[in-house]
This record gives structure tokens, C-alpha cells and sequence, in this order.
């Protein structure tokens, strides 16, 4: 099946948001074995709409249209959808008894625009937003199949996630593993694993860059799921033998996850001491659900004269090697195992730029504290923006951690 | 003018990557007065690439086509262009002694394939690329004229801001103002902007949903210059008149940027004692070039322990409350300020979930401390993911910090 996916609002066409719809459903439809054509992005412009839909009508099986289904005048996605297959705009009594409902619950008042977001085209199945208020819909039109879904990332994700899989099927079956990759850039991972030469008619191999690591998604589609998830296996085998530890992880597990996964396990509690990634370090380990059983304290020492003060850095060392290096990073992961007695101590300073102060903008100390006869300072220079230094140190420390656990 | 923009390249369409290009260029486009009517995304496909071209040189003057020029047999804009517009690929010497010389001092080898990269359109305008290999090209056809543009990001941004303003110019002055407003959801902005009926037909008025808070983005097109700013005041003043301390700043400031700047120009300092944000507030500040002269140190106090150790919060007040009440919300608080003397102490303790483990997930309570004749604790519910909710207690601390300090 073929697939296109439209995205509908001025705000993408002006530059103000990025169209990140596109990339999060053709990756579902990717894993489904929905070949994807095209993106498309168009103006709140019903003429335009129209036109768009009419021209991928004649090209593709399924059609996404994304946006433009909230209340305001701008809002004309059910209206061009209606005239180019002719049908009518009707309104929903179920999805009218539910926005009555719940504007009687909120503090806002319902204007007669809001009605809108009661109409669906008729002879449609209602795809129930139980993240927003719009629904969205699937309209069979022929045997294609046009699909509405609100704006909203927060609205649209959950309702691709939770609906897309049941009315998507095709007579293939499709067998998914994807295995994550740090420490090796992209192009060194795509190139060894052309040369391992797995690639059949039926079993594709991507490689998808993330921020620090790489994803490679083996998809194979055919009609019998057992020699396909044999077929799987042998190529994931022979990926292991070639990566080793630098696949840190199978499916959708984060590099966030996996440490607080392995931390779980071992029983183990950690702290960091934050310089360079003022609590950024902190803040991906407690965005994990559970993270409170790994985390217990985390220090933002910010100034050299709190990291005197909380962690027992020496004045002197400030002063002999500069507050970004490793002399200190070593104080600094010290004393927070004495203040905090984590059995793992992260210290991380350096220069986040964009105006170095000291030290050249990028270089950067992360020490990892086990105790006094196990610990390591590791020295990485970076390039990039502040943020993405900021994140880089953290992403660096998070995967280093994981290979040392793993040992 | 009108423009659409066109990135080649089957990654995108897999969903592997995000096309920032339509973002990036449509930004600069919208500035320069130029009205982008489409994105399009097409697969590394001769026929759709053509398809595509032929189409959109119908509907706009100019057209952008990003990625595809590189020396794999993947790489076909160039081709699909020649078979559209019916002029040859020739090869450039300048272009060619370029790449020599690049290989000779390179330690790669140069393939035939290479040569690829030294080949344009007849009778186009190179765009040298001093970032990269590929050179851009500039086609006029007819009274349209299509854009070659490396895909590699760090080679299309800089082409893009350094040629697009000698090779687009348009008789008519572009004049922008954006304001950001916070505290109101976008629908009532909208609103609040469509009743004052301010639009003219050379004055557009758009609003754009952030994730916390709405940018009104004024943007005027016409002749005289001095004109259109005195317009355009005219709509600020009016804007400011109904919106009030919403607006929180102008242009592209963020909401912790404006944050970093009001504390540095009162010379507060600030600190956190974080539970449910677990980092990401101090993190958000952090995050800002300069930081470090309005934060000094921060607590990430995610265990009850740690709360009563680090902070002084009584265990019968966590016993008798609960953690996630607002008496420990104070307590934590007051118990920074004595250990921090930061001005401003700001508490954050909540349920993030998803599992709940006291009180409801969403729940939370945000302290802002000044001192002890000047406190203020209020309550929020959330609804979202974990991390939703986490960042919407940032970002509601900082706005009504904001708030608070502009009084």
C-alpha cells in the first residue's frame, strides 16, 4: 500500500513550526509496511486543500490529512474533504452530548464555532480523541481510505499510536527488530553494514541517526511470519557479531531507560554534581518513570564557590588547573559521594560556550566515581551549539556509565 | 512572489529523519516577502521528482529543490531537472579544477562517480558551496527560477543565508514585529486578535501555538517603508492595550531567556529544590548563554530523606501532608533560602506519573519564596505524559515568575 501524508496550517508554510507529523506517522506506517510517497504541506487555503487532495487521490491508497479540524474560521479541512468527494458535513450527536459535557466542566465557555468540532462527513468511523476535543475520522472513499487526525502533536501521537495498527492491514505479515547503536556515527555503521551484504527483495536494513547513537530497523515482509522471524534473527545474530557492545539496546528503549533499567537490576543508586549540564544530566534520569528507586539527591553546582562549599572542591585546585578540568571534575564526583554515599557519582564541568570564559568552548570533564580505587576522568571536546554540547556531555555520560556497568 | 519547497530524499519519507529544511528556508522566505504555498517531500525517484517539478512550475515562481546532488546513483535532481526543463548537464571546469584539487588534498580517493558532483544545468547560476562539495544552482526558466540546494543542513543553511537576499528581490518593504503571549491558550488570542479587526489587505496577523504559550506575529508588506512601521506600531500599541503583561516578551525570545534576562537586570539570583521536575527547571535556565550570573547552585531533593536532610523539611509535616502538599511545597522552599540566600527559592513537588503513588497524577505544587513575609504557593492539576507534565510545571513556574517580578 501507498501512502501520503498532508499536513494543513499556514504557521509550518511561514517557517513558525517545523512539520513533525509527517516524520512520526511514516515511521508507524514504515513499521506497518505502508510505503510512504509523499509530504505535503499546505496553507489554511481550501482551494489549496482541495487541489492537494484531488492530485493524491489519483496516486496513493491512503491519504493523512493532518490539522486544520479545530473551531476557528482557519479551520477547513472537513470542508474540502467534503467537496472533493461530495459528501455532506453532518453533525455528530455523540460528539455533540461530549463537548457539551465538557465545557459544562471547564472554565471556558462554548462559543457556537465550537460546534464545529461536533461534524464529521458523513458515513465516516469516528476515531474517539480522548486527548482533545476534535475526533478524528476515516473516510472510505472508494478503495482508498482518507484519514482525518487534529493538529495538536499531543492529540495526534497518542491516536496514530492507540488506532493506526487496526485499520491498516494488508495480506503481509511484517516481522520489525531494531537494534540501537552508540558510540559509532552513522556512516560507519551503514557502511559495515552494507558490506555484511544481508539485504534481500524482502528484508530491508535502515539506519536511523539519532542525537548520540544510531537505530538500524530490520523490516521483513512476506506471507509466512516463522521463516521471516527466522530469517530476522540470523540477520540480528550476525549484526551482534559485528557491533558488540555498542548495540546498547533493543527496540524502543531509550539510552535514558536502559541506565535506569540497569541501575534497577544492579541495585544501585546514583547522584551527579552538575557544572556544564546545570541539571540536564538529572533531568533525563528522572524523566524515566520509577527513576526515584536509582535517584535519591542531585547537586546543580553551578559557581566555584558552591562547589567549595557543598562538594569540598579545594580553592586550590580552582586556582592551579581552572574550574574546567579534570582535577576538579575528580573533587567534584569525590565529594558528592561523601555527601551523598550514591554508590555511582557523575561529576560533569566544562565550557558551554558560546562565550568561553577559560577554557575553550566544547571541552569538557565527566567523572565517574565508584570510590577511591575505582573512578575515571574522562576529557571530550565537543562541537555545536550550547545546547547541544549541554546534551552531548549528557548523552556521552549516560552511555559511558552503561558500558562500564555492563563491563 | 510565491515559492514551494521540494526536499528529495527517501530517509525523509521512512520517517528517518525531520525535514528542517522546508522549516529553515520558509523562515528566510516569509522575511524576504515571499508567500511559500507548499512543502513537499518526494523518495530519491527520478519520476517523482519530475512529477513533482512539473507541477509546481505551474503553481509558483520560485521553486526550492533541496538534497539530490551528491555523486551515489541515488542522487537524480539534476537529471529529473534536465528532462523537465529539456536543458543539458554539462560539465563545469571550474567546478571540476575544484574537486581535483579538493581530492589531491584530501585523503580520500576520487571515483568516476565523483565527477557527478562537478556537473550543472546549461546556462544556470552556480552557487558556490564553500561548506561542502556540491555546488548550488540558480535556473532561470521562463519568469520562474529553481533552486539547486545541497541536503546536508550544514551546507544548504549557510547557502541559504548568504545567497537567497541577492537573488530574491521583490519591489515591496517586508515589515515584521512578533509578540509572545503567555497565560492564555491560542484559541482565545485568536480570538481576542479577530475582534479588534485589525488585518488590512497588506497587513497579515497570525498567531502560533507554542507549547506554553502563543507568538502574534505581525507581518506588513507594501511600498513605504516608514509607513508600514508606523502601521505596524499602531496594531503593537493596540495589541499591548488588550493583552497587557501577557505579552511576556518580543521576537524570538523564549519564555527562559525572558526569565534569565529580568533576573539579571533586577541582579536577582535564583535557586530550585526540585521533586517532580527532577532537574529540567534549573536545566531550562541553564540552558541560556549566562546563566551563571543569576544561579549559583540547585537541589534536585527527589527522596523524602534528601527533603528533610538537605532542606530541613520537618518529617511530620511530610508525615502529616504528604510530600506532595503544599505545606512541603513551603517547607522545601524556606529550607532553600536558608541554605542558598538565593533571592528567589522556587520549590516544585507534584506526581508526575504515570503510576501514582500518594495523590493523583498531575497533581503538583510550586513554591515561589522570596522571604518569609513573601511566599506563595499555588496548586495546579495537569493532564498529559509524564514529561508533559513535568514540563508544564517548569514552564508555568518561570511564566508566573515572570509575572511576579514584572508586577
Amino acid at each position: 500500500m501507498r501512502a501520503s501524508i498532508i499536513t494543513v496550517g499556514t504557521e509550518i508554510l511561514v517557517g513558525s513550526i517545523l512539520n513533525t507529523h509527517a516524520e512520526y506517522i511514516s515511521n508507524i506506517l514504515n513499521d506497518l509496511g505502508v510505503h510512504v510517497d509523499y509530504h505535503i504541506s499546505v496553507r489554511d487555503n481550501l482551494e489549496q486543500i482541495e487541489n492537494i487532495l484531488k492530485g493524491q487521490l489519483e496516486k496513493v491508497d491512503l491519504i493523512f490529512l493532518c490539522g486544520g479540524l479545530g473551531p476557528t474560521a482557519d479551520d477547513m479541512t472537513k470542508e474540502a474533504v467534503s467537496n472533493v468527494i461530495g459528501r455532506s458535513i453532518i453533525l455528530d450527536e455523540i460528539q455533540h452530548k461530549k463537548l457539551l459535557k465538557r465545557f459544562r466542566e471547564s472554565k471556558f465557555k462554548m462559543t457556537e464555532n465550537n460546534l464545529k468540532q461536533a461534524m464529521i462527513i458523513e458515513n465516516s468511523t469516528i476515531l474517539d480523541n480522548k486527548w482533545g476535543i476534535a475526533p478524528g475520522e476515516i473516510i472510505e472513499y472508494g478503495d482508498k481510505k482518507i484519514f482525518l487526525l487534529p493538529g495538536p502533536p499531543k492529540e495526534l501521537r497518542p491516536m496514530v499510536d492507540e488506532y493506526l495498527k487496526y485499520y491498516i492491514t494488508d495480506n503481509n505479515e511484517v516481522v520489525i527488530r531494531s537494534l540501537n547503536v552508540a558510540g559509532l556515527g552513522e556512516s560507519v555503521v551503514e557502511d559495515k553494514i552494507r558490506k555484511l551484504n544481508l539485504e534481500t527483495k524482502n528484508i530491508s536494513i535502515n539506519t536511523f541517526a539519532k542525537f548520540y547513537d544510531t537505530e538500524i530497523k530490520i523490516i521483513a515482509e512476506g506471507r509466512d511470519r516463522n521463516s521471516l522471524i527466522e530469517k530476522v534473527d540470523l540477520i540480528v545474530s550476525k549484526l551482534y557479531d559485528t557491533f558488540g557492545t555498542n548495540i546498547y539496546s533493543e527496540g524502543k528503549i531509550t539510552l535514558n531507560e536502559s541506565l535506569v533499567k540497569l541501575l534497577k537490576e544492579k541495585e544501585l543508586k546514583i547522584s551527579f554534581a552538575e557544572s556544564i549540564t546545570g541539571g540536564l544530566l538529572a533531568s533525563q534520569i528522572t524523566s524515566i518513570s520509577g527513576a526515584s528507586s536509582v535517584l535519591s539527591e542531585s547537586y546543580i553546582t553551578y559557581s566555584n564557590d558552591v562547589k567549595i562549599k557543598i562538594l569540598g572542591v579545594k580553592e586550590n585546585t580552582l586556582n592551579n588547573y581552572g574550574v574546567v578540568s579534570k582535577e576538579v571534575a575528580y573533587e567534584m564526583a569525590k565529594g558528592l559521594r561523601a555527601l551523598t554515599k550514591s554508590d555511582i557519582c557523575i561529576s560533569t564541568t566544562g565550557e558551554a560556550g558560546p562565550n568561553p570564559s577559560e577554557k575553550e568552548v566544547g571541552l569538557n570533564y565527566i567523572c565517574y566515581y565508584f570510590d577511591e580505587n575505582k573512578y575515571k576522568v574522562v576529557e571530550h571536546k565537543f562541537k555545536g551549539t550550547r545546547n547541544e554540547i549541554q546534551k552531548r556531555v549528557c548523552d556521552t555520560a549516560i552511555l559511558d556509565l552503561i558500558l562500564m556497568l555492563r563491563g
